[in-house]
């Protein structure tokens, strides 16, 4: 737990949606589970709307609030700036963020365009060289079986990895009366589940093998095109009514992929996949041993050791919820399940660790640059009737 | 969300070990996702070592300290107090909680005896009658898969129960080389993974079914009579030195029972079933349809429908993510699985909302003394030849 | 593979029922995929009704038929009896069948009561002096996955046994619509869910664990009493008609029990388990390992090894299709999953290898008639208020 | 079953490794559950080695034996030929059979090459003009789950279909040390794991969605190119020496598809995903529902109805062995599961129950030749830098 003696980390969030919740979340739960080297302060929320941001202030938990995000950077209690707003705002606010000397939390993707992406990666460097930290939010790193994924890889224990599937699978667009939302614009959003989610495969499949991708060929397909307006709104989306709308972003994205080490992979991910809520499926295989995980049942990895003897082997199911797994041990006894917030608050933790030790933290922007290349390369793909397409290193 | 204008709810926790621990989170983060009609106020904690009091009411973010609880009810921005200590004190504080005219939540099980337990449902009675409200935590009916459960039984879509099946499985102890602790002493803990873990699928049983046990034919086993004293502490004990005591529970407790309405049923409780770690296992049969649970996957529900066509029946894997779920449309979207401390939050919410509305929460008091009376006729069944003991009504 | 070299075993089969076509694929099969010392010979397939075992034996592949189980008996052509017909009438078969010298198979359970299990084991005891050689069909044991099973235990994999814990579940009977047949009538088949089913995990739980139940404390229950008459018969009842006939035997068995070891033991036998069709859920928990499997997925065993470091370990599911598992060489390359009726198959070659080899194949009568002790105990037990009810050693 | 009075089926098989043995048991165990129009004669078996062709018939129940497959095609007593012999010689011996008037079922793939299966289909639809039948040999489409997974298509329950993923995962070659056999040379084989099993993904995802596939993007890759020379032979290779030789087929292929309805689908056929032994894992989701399929759980097929109200909807776990299931009311009770074999016994069943009829049986020769031309297409575009190929109509 954090002490009351440690020093003070002051964070303005901009943005109080589904992500905004799940970020104040972690800023309040963190420092009561694991030691902070610094304390963080829940000092402003940022939202144009004001009723709407002082009563979301109230509910999360934050002591002011502020109508222009740049009031944020101008306020000495904020030495971090947290970025939950759609993608299409990440470069400016985050430059800004930088260039004002805060460090930055920004929500993934990291940003719409490769060029904007591009400008934040070097906006980032160039404020390293002055102890200020980015991090772009790729929770997922921080669920404990992912972490131990990774580790056992690292070890050696799947050996020269030469499968790689990942699939990130929802539903909740496959009904035609789902109404619009900015997740549905290509000029807020950048791109549909492809962004959205396929952001998060894409970087989960490169940090368990620690490698990247080298090239893809790609497929998209928009299968509802026009969706009724909304009329109310709701977490995602709210009540349509008879006007419509042009969906301009993608609703599922498939491609075919190559490793550095020489691994083939396959990706999915959709929001047409009935009945999967929000199952992210990985497989790898190596030449030692294979790893499966699925979100629909986070607390556990199963894990083939190539090495037992046939009569025994087969997959473990790992129950990852023992004080040897990462970030366990700060929570309950063996057995007692996370759930999906506490991802959030991992980042949190590593977030405020970098930052007290003087580090940079990982994913870096330049990690969220990487990712926004491959984004990149899957659109060019697709657009190019499916042919390779490298991804520039 | 809980919004400014609500009135507060002075809350005094007595003990700060792993219950503690969980019932903190909770008090602190309820508010920040339900709307509550009263806003908690985590105004001290209590606990006889001063210096550790300290350092966990830091921690666990309570207002200040107590190294007697008696003074916790003295204290004026008390209005509920909150017992998870062992069991061996839950009668003498929960009875003098009540008495000082302080709403109670107290730990399961409700006492170690059931002359305790007796007395705390008398208490709670004449506390009632006065507006005084108890309730013993018996969080896990709090899991939304669980809340489904019930749901569908009272809906009738499982028609007349003929089965239940429950198991609450661990392996912590499994090691002789664990050592003691206060739940391995009688006098402490009042029984071993009968009362601790046991007592769980007695009420849940009871809680998903709507009916009661009638009576038990038990067995209790006591497979490491001795462990070593421990030198140094940890949430689950410590570790061994050279010295010895003696456990003086039960390791495990098998038995079989009748509900209400005919139903058969087994249970186990143990905490040597190695390689599981908090698998708490109820499947029940009916008529027209059954249900199966297990908290390894503690966001999923199976059901079977009898009544579809037998080419399409099938267990359905609920996953109990959906909005339309119990507790569910306070946190994320949809697949966006819950964690263990998620029930101490959901038990919050109901103890409060019941204050507010002025109405006895449940499980109340009454309730706990049910359980404790299984217990007790399984204690009794066992050191009696396993012969059929019937549960007073 | 069987060489055509290899002389012949007369088999003469009495019943053509399920377990008769069972029993009749495994004559026919077992010599093309195992070498055996013994070539059979379905010599002769006996029924009382001569239309009706005129169609089965050109059905099921026996050159003749005879309409007097006795008459089996006295053909020369005929070395081996295998008794497929209800309990009640397998004591007086057998033992005229051993006492005429043929080996015999006889389906379980061995005997409808203890005194005809001990008649027959006594005739299998003097005929084995002579050479003659004797089988209970306990088939599900040369599952291969349950012959791993055994193997795990009698390497220590699993260290002391504690705890096991068996189910038989089925819902063939569990709609009150379903009509009458032997198999819900004492006298022909002894006991109901008891004897049919429960006798199996009985069988499997003392194979698996290598000890033997020393006690039981149990429950019986008939919860659909009056059923409809039959007006045609199927495999398993036919449809019923307005007439209605008695139930007399138990529709679902609960007992607990201790093995020689110590370890404590709960059983469920029923047919009243919705949903379940053919589950046969064995779980095995020790100090070093455990096991569980489920007849659902028979192909599959589930195996903790608590030597595992705790951060890797969990319960590997092993695919039970590689040549280095039980009987599976003979059959398919690996993860080729086997079927319901290989066990018979398997049966078959262990039996005629036995015979081969001049040895007493196992289980042996005097095994079914400690099963038969078993189930007795059980039956005393529920009769007597569920007290603790020892087992004759 | 199959009535003796039944006419007679000579049946002539070529080759009698794997798929000869399993070829051989559907023979032979068909007539003995079905009710055959034909009684099938296992007349003769065809192998150039002599001695080994005479034990082999011995052991697999063949009642002759010639060392030239030519000779089965003149003899009277053959009236279908089974060709179970490499691709590279499916396309001769097919024609010759066809044009000497035998009946012919070929294994898959239909042949090595586009033409040969061009020239296979042409060849049976002159056949067909005589009433001569053939069939290619995807017994996978026989397994119950597959054939439910299709009735459930057909009957609309999933609506429109969106998305397919299929994979087809082994293992047995993923160790370098494994030697060389046919199945890796590309004269004989023709291709590695894209027809071996990838062959079979393509076929049942079409048969499953009642679609066909209009072209793909892909990628092939050989990750151990070469290998030790056997020096003794088993079922799937042998032992390796210490002479190698070269690979000169795919180890994994992976490609994108669409359907003719629209769907995007993924595609993945690997011998290298350590711990999957035989796992074709195929899901399909629709705009009403979803389905999911692994072999490796073969009597089971998962189901998501998307009409059902979101509180109880959820995948449901068919276990497909209900008599209201396809194939399965001709073997055991519920719940008693089927094995590998059971395909090629219904596929006999299929075959000679359509020669009884007088029809074509499915899947055809133009089926074969249909999925031929996908592989083919699938090898192009992993030529041509993974580039959108066509799949000619």
């Amino acid at each position: 737990m954090t002490t009351p003696d440690r020093p003070s980390l002051g964070v303005g969030l901009i943005g109080y949606a589904f992500m905004g919740a799940a970020h104040s979340h972690a800023w309040r739960t963190a420092p009561h589970f694991f030691d902070l080297p610094l304390r963080p302060e829940l000092a402003v929320l940022a939202g144009r709307n004001r009723a709407a941001v002082t009563e979301a202030a109230a509910r999360l938990g934050w002591a002011s609030t502020e109508t222009d995000w740049r009031r944020v950077l101008e306020r000495d209690d904020v030495e971090l700036v947290d970025v939950c707003t759609p993608g299409d705002t990440h470069a400016e606010i985050a430059i800004a963020a930088l260039e004002a000397g805060k460090h930055v939390l920004c929500e993934k993707p990291l940003a719409n365009t490769v060029a904007e992406a591009e400008a934040m990666a070097e906006a980032a460097a160039r404020a390293a060289a002055n102890g200020v930290r980015s991090m772009v939010g790729f929770t997922y790193r921080r669920v404990p079986a992912i972490g131990l994924a990774r580790q056992l890889v690292a070890q050696g224990r799947l050996g020269e990895i030469r499968h790689v599937r990942a699939q990130y699978l929802q539903d909740w667009i496959a009904d035609p009366a789902v109404p619009m939302s900015w997740r549905l614009e290509k000029d807020k959003a950048g791109s549909g589940a492809l962004g959205d989610i396929g952001a998060h495969i894409v970087d989960l499949t490169q940090y368990i093998t620690g490698q990247t991708l080298t090239g893809v060929s790609a497929m998209l397909e928009t299968f509802v095109a026009e969706r009724p307006l909304p009329t109310s709104t709701g977490k995602l989306g709210g009540v349509g009514g008879t006007e419509t709308g042009q969906v301009t972003v993608d609703d599922a994205a498939i491609f075919l992929g190559r490793f550095t080490g020489g691994a083939l992979a396959t990706f999915e991910a959709t929001r047409f996949a009935l009945g999967r809520k929000n199952a992210i499926r990985i497989e790898v295989n190596g030449s030692a041993g294979s790893l499966a995980f699925d979100f629909e049942d986070m607390n556990v990895l199963h894990f083939f050791d190539g090495t037992e003897p046939a009569a025994v082997a087969g997959f473990r199911r790992i129950i990852v919820t023992e004080p040897e797994h990462p970030y366990v041990a700060a929570w309950w006894p063996a057995g007692h399940g996370l759930g999906y917030e506490h991802g959030f608050t991992h980042q949190v933790v590593d977030l405020v660790t970098a930052i007290g030790k003087g580090e940079d933290p990982t994913p870096s922007f330049a990690d969220g640059l990487q990712v926004q290349r491959v984004l990149d390369a899957v659109e060019r793909s697709a657009a190019a009737n499916s042919t390779w397409t490298e991804i520039p290193a």
